[in-house]
Order: structure tokens, then C-alpha cells, then sequence
């Protein structure tokens, strides 16, 4: 199944992809969604309002999860171009609700950054509650995967060790269009091909199959720490070629046209508009 | 005023405090409280249920805050003691709800950890929606101040350059047990003494006077970056003396009481339990 949330004239609601149309499922959003034990047979069989696919206005696939947690450092080819020793651990550090957006809103870059980058990122929506979850529970713990535009703020991500300010911006990060059930993608640790393109241009390519933590590792390991909640999102980390990394360095200008993809998933296609 | 969340047979409950007793203010939590225009007036004239004060089983301040930022490396003393140079900006990191204890609730430290740490923290506690404050928004937007033991897991905190990792552990960051309001406190900067002991062992004791970053400036910076929503909270760091810097190493053990206190809000007193 592909679901998603859509902005209607009665509010967010949560949908199923069928053909042309997107058929309500009976939830404001897919976080009211996924916390309902068996959620998935309910939104196979739902057959509610059908919306046109077309020209649907996305809202992030969750538009309030309880936490949002991302990963750094996680390509494998990545981290071997830069001559890094592989991680024994993943680097996590979080987002709020308040920084997702819609898969084709604008995104305002700030008044007080320059430095407005892009990271195309393969993300993990939480299906079911879990705490120290093992290999099955984690696997089952994963309602699908999206697409997520980890937008940066780079002058203030660094103006510290800690990354979190450049990280939590407001409006910034675009976070669908669909949430792709596992079995669309072929399970649980996906290889797909992620990619950015700005205006036209390639920024960045890679394959979700080198990634260093799996998915279902990042469940386990995230779950140690914190119970994970429906609708709790992790964003794997993204692949070589950001703007900060480039010599010379580029950034996202007002005007441009960022889409962040992945094979199977959809794209995020964002106009970047000024403050 | 004292305001606080109680847990009752009827689940949770804001109140404030009068002499002996908890006066109930009509809403679940102090966030529900804060959300409320024109709260101050309204809790001040409550006259609810009374509550005995002795015995109050306190919930944390806010139990489910949209977002908790934490500063490091904010007490000028500390910085400069360490040979370090003052810092432009403020380190942030996060909690998530999730995170957060009572007052007076049981630590359990985690079966994955032995280096489980104290930091005593004042903490800012928001009660009016601030984006991009000035001045004098900022200083509106404090509802009080509260004590918080931002709990670290030393292990996990330092297995990456990013320390979200060993501060988001569930259910081990007491934070009460009274949001005390600034007028109570001597302003919005108030000069406080902050102290943590540890069995009967004073570990930390500092003064908030000499916080580099005050809290009218973190909420301004913290708005500047994302919304600050009532009920949020801001823990401002905490000074030397955690046992991670001690020499040799000291940490909480199973069987230990921590006391963080600071005056004019009361402390947290929180038993250490095994997992």
C-alpha cells in the first residue's frame, strides 16, 4: 500500500493510493491511523471518499509524531570516499514536529542563513509501540518507508558540536509524498536508489542497500534508549554529495527547485522561496 | 505562584500550591494550563479542589511538552575554570517527553549503562506561543522556572560527536516539582542557587546569576530557530561537578538518593533503582 496524508477543505486526512485516487481511510492523518492495532487490514479494506491523486496537497506523511529522530554518517560508500573508519554506532540527533513540511510545499529559506542545504534521506515510519525491541519486533515495528529532505542550516548547525539548531528549523524539512508499505519495496531493508537533484542537476546519488545501520538495526538500537511510538519517524542519513561538502560549497537559492527521490517511494519537490 | 502537576486516583491534575494544600486549577497539566490565555489570572483565583501538599505525588511539570531543548556548557565559572574560551553561542540538545519523571519518582538506571550521571538544571518553562521573539516577548513568554536532573548516560552520550544518544533514555529526567513564577523568583533572570547532592555529598553548586546565556536569551534564540509552544521547556545547562569530570570518575549507583535543588524552587528527590 502507498498512504498518505492530505490537506482537504475539512482538514487532513489520512489516505490510500488506488490507481487514480486516493481513498479516504477514515483518520484525520497516518499517525491517528497507525496507532490503531491492525491498522493495516483496516486501510486495505477501507473504501471511503475517493479524492483525485492528482493535485493532492500532501501534508508530512505524520504531521505531529511524537519525536523524530535521524541518523548521520550511514553510506557506507560515503563514509569510505571521505577515508573514515566505519562507526560502531549510529549519530542521532532529532527534529520536531514543527520542522516537517508537505512533499511539494514551498520551503521558506530563513532570513538568517546562508547556508541552506539539502540531504536526501530514506525515512522509517513506525507502525507499532515498541521498546527494546527485538530483530521480529523491530522488523514489525515498521509501517513503511518515505522520502525525507533533511534540510540544513549549516552556519548554525556548526556554530556548535551539537548539529540539533541547524537541524530543527522551522518549516524546513519535507517529508513524503507516501508512506510504501514494506512488501511494495521488498522488505524491511530496501535497496533503492536515492537521489537529489537541484534545478535539473544530480546532487546526489546512492543506494539504500549500503547503508551501514539497516533500518531494522535502528529500531533495535533507537528502542534501547526510548520507547518509539506510531508515527515516530527515523531518517537513515544520506549519501555523499550534499552542498556543504562540495568545493566550492553550493547552497539552496530562492527560486530553485529541489526534488529529494527514491525508487519506489515518490519525491519530495520542493520550490525553495525567500523570507 | 507554585504550580504544579499532581497525580491523583482521577489521573493527573494542575494545582497550585497554598501553604498546605494543592488547590486544583480545573485543568489534566500545567501544559493544558499554559496552552490557556490569560492562565496567570485564572490560576491565581481557582479555588478547586483542595489537595493535601504533604504526600502530593508530583508528575512532571509538564508531562508532554511538543518540544524539551537543553543547553551545555552555560556556566561562565565552569567554562573558565575548564581553561575554555566563552562560547558565541549556545550548545542545544534534546529530550523527548518520553524522558521525563516526577519530582520524587525512582530513577531506574538502565541495565545498559554504569555510567549513569547527575546534572542539576534550572530550567525555563514556557507559557505563551513565541516565535521570533524581542526583548520583551522573550520575558513574557516564561511562565516560571522549575528544577531539572538532566540524567546522562556518559557511555552512550560520547559514542558519537552527537550527544542525543545518552540523554533522551526513558523515564530517567525528573524535572518539578513547581513551575514558580518569575514575579516569586525575582524577575526573569533570577540568581539562584543550584545544588545537587548525592547522598548527603554536596556534587554541584553554583549560582544562575552566572549563566552566560540567560534565559530571556535562550528563549529568543531558541524562537528565533522554531516555535516555542506552551508547556515547552528549556533546561539551561548545568555547572562543574558532574561525576563524568570528576577524577576519578563518580556515578550514580543503585541504592543512591540525588537531590537537585535550587532555591526559591525546591528540589527533586529521586531514589536510584537497579533495572
Amino acid at each position: 500500500m502507498k498512504l498518505a496524508t492530505i490537506r482537504t477543505a475539512a482538514g487532513t486526512r489520512a489516505v490510500r493510493l488506488d490507481g487514480e485516487v486516493l481513498v479516504d481511510l477514515g483518520y484525520t492523518d497516518l499517525g491517528a491511523l497507525f496507532a490503531e492495532p491492525g491498522w493495516q487490514d483496516e486501510a486495505a479494506a477501507a473504501s471511503g471518499t475517493a479524492y483525485p491523486a492528482e493535485g493532492a496537497d500532501f501534508a508530512p506523511v505524520v504531521p505531529s509524531p511524537s519525536k523524530i529522530i535521524c541518523v548521520g554518517h550511514n553510506y557506507t560508500g560515503h563514509i569510505k570516499e571521505m577515508g573514515r573508519e566505519l562507526p560502531s554506532y549510529p549519530t542521532l540527533f532529532p527534529k520536531f514536529a514543527e520542522t516537517l513540511l508537505g512533499a511539494n510545499d514551498d520551503i521558506v529559506r530563513p532570513a538568517e542563513t546562508e547556508a541552506f542545504d539539502w540531504e536526501v534521506e530514506l525515512a522509517v515510519v513506525i507502525g507499532r509501540k515498541v521498546r527494546r525491541a527485538d530483530e521480529e519486533q523491530a522488523a514489525g515495528a515498521i509501517a513503511g518507508f518515505t522520502v525525507m529532505n533533511d534540510i540544513s542550516v549549516r552556519d548554525w548547525q556548526f556554530r556548535t558540536i551539537e548539529w540539533t539548531q541547524g537541524k530543527i528549523w522551522e518549516a524546513t524539512t519535507p517529508v513524503g509524498p507516501y508512506v510504501v508499505t514494506p512488501d511494495e519495496v521488498g522488505g524491511v531493508r530496501p535497496a533503492l536508489e536515492v537521489r537529489t537533484v537541484v534545478d535539473g542537476q544530480v546532487m546526489q546519488r546512492d543506494d539504500t542497500g549500503t547503508l551501514l545501520f539497516d533500518p531494522v538495526f535502528l529500531v533495535r538500537y533507537i528502542s534501547t534508549v526510548i520507547t518509539l511510538n506510531p508515527g515516530d519517524i527515523i531518517a537513515t542519513g544520506t549519501p555523499a554529495g550534499v552542498g556543504n561538502a562540495r568545493d566550492p560549497k553550493v547552497f539552496l537559492l530562492p527560486g530553485q527547485t529541489v526534488t529529494t527521490e527514491i525508487s519506489g517511494l515518490g519525491a519530495c519537490v520542493n520550490k525553495v522561496a525567500g523570507a
